[in-house]
């Protein structure tokens, strides 16, 4: 039975079943019943609360950083990531034959918990800390450090399995916290975000080809234009789509270039030859992504460009997700006093006051992703101004940011799709009806009367109240019979 | 008995006692052992986890928006706001005779439940929703409902206490949203960001009077400059944040303005007259704070330009803290090849790889939290441009940025002042050191030898490696005596 | 007959009428057959063009940055501010005895050239130099000196009145620029900013009364709601600029504390005391408006919070004026597929290819002025949180982007008032259509037979595309007569 | 002999010859003297400057747009861009058939003076004009028509050479525009932006080589930390610079794909079969960069996500730059009192009242710029939300401010390499000396006594003020031998 037994309840097993309450409501009143032991570091004794594995300077960090609260907790794909990292870690360590291999089998298991999830009650530190990261890395170092000495029968706190000597060995917080965010990022983007937006091109594809047959007015500067079909207009924002998914992707290459090996300032310090390529071999494998290791380790410590070039990369993608969000929910504006070209699904009430009306919603929940893409986008722009010397120290703020974005994107993407795009119909007699109104049809007539002669068969027509035919009639610019032969709308959408 | 026990587990007396999870791991597995009821909207029949109070319209939100996750959930402010809010409506439509006394008053009771966080876990919406913020309100209305009618004895979902005829009478989401915007801002710049500024500038000014004495070098351009006072340095950041906070209170004036009383678009179609006036009245009793009735209704639905407003003053005390906390770590830089003219409180083992080492920590998450201010700001100035005709729909996401920074900025600002400006200590000695070696102590000679003869006694010195005097005593600029009269940096630290 | 004069064509009395070419296409090819002069400074020796009066210090930096061309050139009203301090503190400073009255009068001559842009083209320096404008100041002293030593009869470049020791007597560039900074903003914030938002709010103040009787559809999500008149539309753009006047208002209360006095690094080195009050006062004779000394100079040179807190104030000015382009350009939209509520002023042609075409183009300027102003903020905001212990070196692109934003705002407002606001003329006819045909309407009736039977009514309507009336008579939700009395367009725009 | 002549003077053959004094100067009062000729257009008459090539059209839009003066004209190379795409368009529709041989070729003579921007003072309007452009494609079929026109022999304002029918042949400003944003953006990109960070690159890799043998203190959060090279110091500058170029160079992709072709809406209504590629062909030829006709035209006139994306990518290259710059400001600072590391060239004198003091100058230019170019990047990305259905109509604002980003970052990036980076020096005396003194040099002990040890070692000597190898002497930790065997800054610089 292992000592930490004597810290908590008896019959418990594990500190990981100890918790009765969830991280987010207890983050004010730790281990209250459960007590606490003593854990230790460079600064001395510390309490930290008998049923968290994490060690003496999470702790340190938890109390000096009561800033914004449970939302502003470290992202859990960042803590994923840092399961990822040690135990690859221990793996390249024990190549090396600098880690004991029974120490290396239990910080494994350890790391595998973190990957999983299972501890993630154990980071309890928010974004807003040193910009290192390095308590973050240290709450990884510690919580795996704990859980293996649990797995091997040790004491909490005893460091039997050290979180600096043996998790963190020939690591740095300022490599490792890159790597992680680079890891984290990569994964996200690859698992998550690139295939909804693509999820979302697809649907926007499926509707552009059932709409190829429909002929509707074109609008520039919301005034009448030629016209396009409706199949033309959705073709659009299938490419924008398919071109952000390549600005994306093409961001990932830098980003899978990783930190790991430059430790403390770059040079690599404390690790041997090789180790750098080696842990992002490992990572590689444990992630099923082709990491490599950075070419130059200061510039990995010290600037988060390639943070900020996926950040300007997803930034595009939602200013032209903006603008097909847009679009739509103006072209399926009404039901009566709008352009009312495109019926949306309609998916709850839409007022608490006006009975029967129905919103845009998931367009607006679109638009406000976008918008608050853009400020994440400032915040990951100006933080990645800042490094200063070896270190950029902005480093929690510019992954919760970019975290943000990504998740964001790639839910929005997914809830548009379902719950409006693949749901749009065409209001294809409105559509005629307001296409044969138009004056703009007039544009057809440029090579046969020149645009000096159109633009009076125009201008006489809007003056008028009266159709561009009986207006070209009127002035007499040309025959019934060639009017109607060159005005057709069905003809007018594409070159000859 | 109430007909709701009938819902749930034998024994239990309330809904809210039922949960056994925290909202923020349960919400993707509701109630599952708890079951569902039936409740109804506008769309039909929907089921609801029994445990909740929340009705048919929340429910469908709630499904059709999964963005985010529960970091993104509705800020508690917004929640606490509602709870104002529907209390106050209750007082005042019971006061026109439009709503029964019985019913008003366990609308109040159970909307001071959500004043007081006790219904927390049943607002699970996420800002990413529509963005007239409807279906929050609506969620303010039927776990209001249900909860009076619970009070009443009633069966939930029953509509005995109606969440549109009766919690949300007279009200519409499109000014009820932007009236809880407006609450929940001003209480938290009043009763937290405000005070925690001050608090800060308090700190500061206490250090910069302890610091009077200090003689030290200033720096120009990063250059050797002419010499003031440390004290003089920190009544900068006094200065600062003086202004700071008058800038925040400013902003206030246009955020106690409330867009209650307009209704759908502003006309206050559905509203008594004198509805508007009052319920500012009544939420003024319920806050403690003196809100009006905003002059104009329309512009208080379909703009946020007071929310722009107030984040404007905010991003300027952003900057302004920025620049402290920047001043600050670079003066505290070293300890041996830095500035090194300032100590800055030891909280935390510095690093992972380096012992020993200690960081300005607290400077770093000042500073990331201003880049996150940044970020915030440039999302609601851009959600704050468009508005469309009756309505800005970007309303959750400019109140959960506004709150975010808010938040953030009076908690670090606490943190700092705490965890670091209250320990600083000034390296006399370094400082001495410092300011006797510097040559720029030759602009005290302008008034006496003239810009042109000073700059070469300054440029002779630097080339040199010597001391100014010896410069000017070897270029015979002045006499030895001349010299010691009147380069004295005590007396270069005002006019004469 | 100064030497100066044999260097230029025979019979030309001064530099300034020697030039043939305007600055800007002669940057490059400067002072060709004029021919060349020596001046000096501390670096030494320099040829400097014989038809300009700048000397040796502008020289060097207008070689040394070659950035951006005449586009990015140190704006004007900076220039013409430096005018005002110049004479202001020759005044300031032969009261003090310590400047040569004779020397302070052909100071004030010159400096009354610059004010008057007589010598604009003197001033060739771009922004993009050192970040605290030292050689911009250098250039008003240089330029200052060599035309006042031209009107004593003496040599340019003889230093008779020296650019240091007489014309920048008792400054600094640390808080001369500063000063002029708030001097430019406020003067261009006064005469040309906040009368052109005056004049354009009265303009849609005048439309709103000439709208008041118009009863029209409101539109909220895009979606058609209840109604309200034009004229109450209108009123709120009214409204938003009525509180932007004062935003901008409120943020010259800041930018009218002035740093001079602060010399080099805020302590007034090498000032008298009363200096900084005496030139405050000195500089509001000559503008006519009220400057202060600014209460703390520490601040007034190391940060400028003043100018963050200004291009907050405009920029919130900004989203609203595009909430109101935005507004008006899609209720023109058309003229026959849009909204078509409003007719615009037609001003030109709208399309090199589309005969007839009529575009909003005072609305697209107005909305490309407020994306730039938007960018503009972003830069004066991070330029912002740089300032450097006693100094920010971002005073120029900080002043640059601020007097761009008022500029800008201060054009697009008069020109989008003269060609579009005041020749709007609203279509009734097309706006009674679109309002009879509304569903939403059936908000009247929510007090008469409650929100769950009114959105019967609505939604029964919209599925078979009849009218309100006819589907409230389908349902028998009420009587004819109850629905011709309820459902009253006229009634429904104000509360009862 | 042309009418025209008649209003010039006696002896000139042109009007670009007629002209006096440059377009800056005189836009508020042009052509006194010459007088004025009548121009027409679908609105009718006016009277435009007889010196002048510009038509109507121009001239209204003149009138319209008082808005930013000069200083917002459109650029240079939008106007350059223009008369490659008319030439090209005027050889392609000469190859349809569909424009006379002899026409087409003085619309290409003319369009060549265009080219090589002799032209330049006939393109007079400004950037916030209408949204699409049109007026300033409207400006280059003008004057390209009158040009062509006098060419000819003929008579300017006959339109003997069409601005629509001949010049604007097959085009529509809304592809054009788009096409000239795109060849302006790739030619100054290629030409200007790329070769001159290259050239910063190169001189930072010069330096790198020249200080590799320089060991010194690395510092991460301002602290002192373990050592390494000052060579590998800059290679991190080098490698964000090479990252940075790429990031530009990819970015070129998506920008050399060109609109040309779609016309109106993106059909390509009144253009030929094949037009898009063969004008796409010809700008190939004529600027010698491989332009290809963008997939989808819809994407290409509504969308600027291609803009977008190449302002991410410089904005990313600016924050590398800010870094480097930073970095470098700080590292020279003193001369005594600073960091003192490196000597920056001194270029002028630093200060008005300061004698001999000598500031980081191109460095504060070049973090003025890049805080430009980050705001630059917030207008280009707002803008790039906004388009409408099949138009953006922030076009000018856009393509205005991406071409400040690139004119701006290439400027600077040359100005700073000649004027800074090429001259700075080590100071290799100062370097040692701080390095020595540093206790991160402990660092090297953590695999020889362990991280706890370690940290007393170091915490011993900080909190005494005695060397490293004292206190671990003092604490036994190692022997004297061990100390000078293990703690060796150059074996501290990378891996073993």
């Amino acid at each position: 039975m292992s000592s930490v037994i004597r810290n908590v309840p008896r019959g418990v097993k594990s500190v990981a079943k100890v918790q009765k309450t969830g991280m987010h409501q207890s983050m004010r009143c730790l281990s209250d019943e459960a007590g606490f032991r003593i854990e230790t570091d460079g600064f001395g004794e510390i309490k930290v609360p008998a049923n968290k594995y994490w060690g003496a300077q999470t702790e340190r960090s938890f109390e000096n950083f009561r800033i914004g609260g449970p939302r502003e907790r470290m992202p859990d794909p960042v803590v994923k990531a840092f399961g990822v990292l040690k135990k690859s870690a221990a793996i390249v360590n024990e190549g090396y034959g600098t880690l004991d291999p029974q120490i290396s089998k239990v910080i494994q298991e350890a790391a595998d918990e973190v990957i999983q999830g299972k501890l993630n009650d154990h980071f309890p530190l928010v974004v807003f800390q040193t910009g290192s990261g390095t308590q973050s890395n240290m709450n990884a170092n510690e919580v795996i450090s704990n859980r293996a000495i649990e797995l091997l029968g040790g004491t909490l706190g005893s460091k039997q399995v050290h979180p600096n000597n043996h998790v963190n060995q020939a690591q740095s917080s300022n490599d490792s916290f890159p790597t992680v965010m680079h890891i984290a990022a990569v994964t996200e983007i690859t698992d998550h975000l690139i295939p909804e937006v693509a999820n979302l091109r697809d649907a926007l594809e499926s509707k552009s080809k059932d709409f190829a047959h429909i002929v509707k007015i074109g609008r520039t500067h919301l005034q009448d234009a030629t016209p396009l079909t409706l199949g033309q207009e959705f073709s659009g924002y299938v490419q924008q789509l398919t071109n952000g998914i390549g600005r994306i992707e093409h961001s990932l290459i830098n980003l899978k270039f990783l930190a790991q090996g430059g430790t403390a300032v770059g040079t690599g310090l404390n690790t041997r030859i090789g180790f750098a390529e080696k842990i992002a071999e490992q990572i590689s494998k444990e992630t099923g992504v082709a990491f490599k290791t950075a070419p130059n380790k200061f510039e990995a410590l010290a600037a988060h460009d390639a943070i900020v070039e996926a950040s300007g990369a997803i930034t595009t993608v939602a200013t032209s997700l903006f603008k097909i969000a847009q679009d739509i929910r103006y072209l399926g504006s009404g039901p009566r006093c709008g352009y009312g070209e495109l019926s949306l699904p309609e998916n709850e009430p839409g007022s608490s006051i006006m009975p029967g009306k129905i919103n845009p919603t998931q367009n607006e929940a679109v638009t406000q992703v976008c918008a608050q893409i853009i400020g994440n986008n400032q915040t990951i722009i100006f933080a990645g101004t800042q490094g200063q010397f070896e270190l950029n120290v902005f480093k929690p703020v510019m992954i919760s940011n970019l975290l943000s974005s990504i998740r964001l994107l790639g839910d929005v993407s997914k809830s548009f799709r379902i719950h409006c795009v693949e749901g749009i119909k065409a209001n294809e007699e409105r559509i005629a009806d307001l296409m044969n109104k138009s004056l703009m049809l007039v544009t057809a007539l440029n090579p046969k009367i020149g645009y000096d002669e159109a633009t009076k068969v125009a201008k006489n027509a809007h003056k008028k109240g009266i159709t561009l035919k009986e207006s070209a009639m009127q002035l007499g610019s040309l025959t019934e019979s060639e009017f109607d032969e060159w005005v057709v709308p069905e003809k007018m959408i594409g070159p000859k």
